[in-house]
């Protein structure tokens, strides 16, 4: 076990109707008028805006909407929207959304707060010195930033897909209602899960430190999207299956899987932000096209635990079988493996390769990630 | 998956000579003055005590010495320190040890700012509606009060062994360094061990409730007491194992490996408060007594979930073979699963039901746990 500190003061309010409680959390917090941010106008239709309106107007907070963030939200969107943010003086922000809203939220409300353009606090030239308080109600589980500092946006004009992380951008009250996500499409919740499970994967395989008890967590949180995912494809309204993946998926990145792990790095994420920057291919489906193919490059440099993975995840012996049961499963649930299926051919490789490399070197893994090597695996996903 | 909310606010500090950060994380709180409770002299001998005033004087806060609180610690020792504390008007309340006297640090920090008497904080006459902030360095891993609100603590002289639970108990920061814990002699872990595996088969077995995430995180814990105090009784210098023993008790305690669960119950604990309470044995060698009595008589009522633990737990099919599995274990490691290893004979049984009895009450589970129901369980524990 390496050394760590682990806080994470986030309220979780996971369960049906608990988005009708909105109000009331965030006057425990004092907020007098927040800035409501969502994607598409499907909360409308769906109700959910209305439900959450009328909450907070009972609760005496006002609203003002900032609508139309987009998956791979982008840097232009959340610079407008800190634009009304100030101009309305809000307190707070509440993203009513997925990941993408929410990290969008975080961004916002940390960007309102600092004097300079937001960028600055992504590229590292100011850290975030204070946030307004963020609030979600969370309706796609995939990312985990409901229960943690991170939110990635992509730079639109520089190609450039970064992430900020402050202590300041922990939300203070996320709503988790497995009900609210019933709606996900098939194609949106298969890519979930490859975030999901990227998310454990990751530090899983590549730490240099990697304590027993972690793995096994890890493990619980992959065999449960396995499982829910499956269960999720048979039957939507399945809302038991729905409310343990959307917890797995807050677990996978709320930081207790990697507690006292040590050396372990996000190779997979460095390349596949360079997919979805440059043809804005949804972040999941990027993902489970990169990871097989990673893992065919690395596996030999950590073959027990790969071995591992084989035998407690597919029930499986060899290292390469463990790789392979994720690729057909993969395959069988429906999100792609190959960078054919995101419409991305070996021309277009010397692009993905260099803005792939430019995250690899903010991430400071050139040393194991050479050009080389990431080409390597790019030409494994062909 | 029923509704939950989960919050835990808790900074750990996990690692090596994390206790040389102690006064600055006080500091950071803005404490002057501290209580700082400690159990016997042997942190004077072994120079913990040294090093944690050192540097509390560094940063400029004044230390008040509360020392002798005892395992199973009692009511009046707790009265004693609120004395103390308000006498000397401190403004936090640090522990130096393991549960016992950090559950004492927070029933003095919550009966300091009572103006009635601690006791009607436990058996419910008045509310915890504030507390002194309390800090925590762990030399023993098991109960997990590091990162909760509980807090137990015996009333002499009514023989009731009863708890506190409120969110302002949660210590601000706790250091865990497994270094600290090698002193812990070989019985203390063991019970420990029993202890901390109590945590979480209590709810993993008796909910009604209990989503397969729940299951596998418990598991996970179990597993990891189960090799790791297998490790420690070997090599007891062996850090790595004693730090995922000490995470894996934190996380057993936590409220993660209930969240989502409902209608579980405690009823080891409430036998076993018997027995720690009438004869003052450890709460953990009263415990591993208890269980496996318990499960005999229990297992049938949730057959499934048995069998699940014989098979993941240690590789056994039947339920009753994976009961006599952890009673073989609980042998192995030396932790008793009889009463009269403890000294307690049958003539003893009426006072012992009859305290536990009024646990079972105070717990409201008296529709379960009957009268005859409790006196079997005792009796297959003979």
């Amino acid at each position: 076990m390496e050394n760590f500190t682990y806080f994470n003061p986030t309220k979780i309010e996971f369960g049906v109707e608990k988005e009708q409680m909105i109000g009331l959390y965030l006057a425990n917090h004092n907020v007098k008028k927040v800035l409501l941010c969502y994607g598409s106008e499907r909360i409308k239709r769906e109700g959910l805006f209305d439900v959450v309106s009328k909450n907070l107007s009972e609760n005496g907070i006002a609203l003002v909407e900032f609508g139309g963030i987009s998956s791979n939200p982008v840097l232009s969107t959340v610079r407008d929207a800190i634009m009304v943010a100030r101009t309305q003086q809000v307190d707070a922000v509440l993203s009513v959304g997925g990941g993408s809203v929410l990290d969008s939220a975080k961004a916002i409300a940390a960007g309102v707060q600092y004097q300079g353009d937001v960028w600055d606090l992504f590229v590292g030239k100011a850290p975030i010195q204070s946030s307004l308080p963020v609030f979600s109600i969370l309706t796609l589980a995939a990312t985990g930033s409901e229960m943690n500092t991170y939110a990635v946006v992509t730079n639109e004009e520089t190609k450039e897909k970064l992430f900020i992380a402050s202590p300041e951008s922990f939300p203070k009250v996320s709503i988790l209602n497995p009900e609210l996500m019933q709606g996900v499409p098939r194609d949106y919740l298969v890519y979930s899960a490859a975030d999901v499970i990227s998310h454990v994967i990751e530090p899983y395989f590549t730490a240099s430190v990697q304590p027993k008890l972690l793995s096994r967590l890890a493990e619980s949180v992959i065999n449960t999207v396995v499982e829910t995912t499956e269960a999720l494809l048979t039957d939507p309204t399945d809302v038991a299956a729905r409310g343990e993946f959307a917890w797995a998926a807050t677990l996978a990145q709320n930081g207790l899987v990697f507690t006292g792990a040590a050396g372990f790095s996000y190779p997979n994420h460095a390349i596949e932000h360079a997919l979805s920057a440059l043809f804005n291919v949804p972040h999941g489906a990027g993902l489970s096209v990169i990871i097989p193919a990673w893992m065919k490059w690395y596996h030999s440099r950590n073959t027990a635990q790969f071995e591992r993975f084989a035998k407690n995840v597919f029930g499986v012996m060899a290292a390469e079988e463990g790789i392979a049961a994720l690729e057909t499963w993969f395959n069988k649930v429906g999100t792609p493996t190959r960078l054919s299926q995101l419409g991305i051919g070996e021309s277009d490789l010397p692009a993905v390769l260099e803005n792939a490399m430019g995250n690899i070197r903010i991430f400071g893994m050139e040393d194991i990630y050479s050009q080389e090597a990431v080409e390597t695996i790019l030409r494994n996903a062909l």
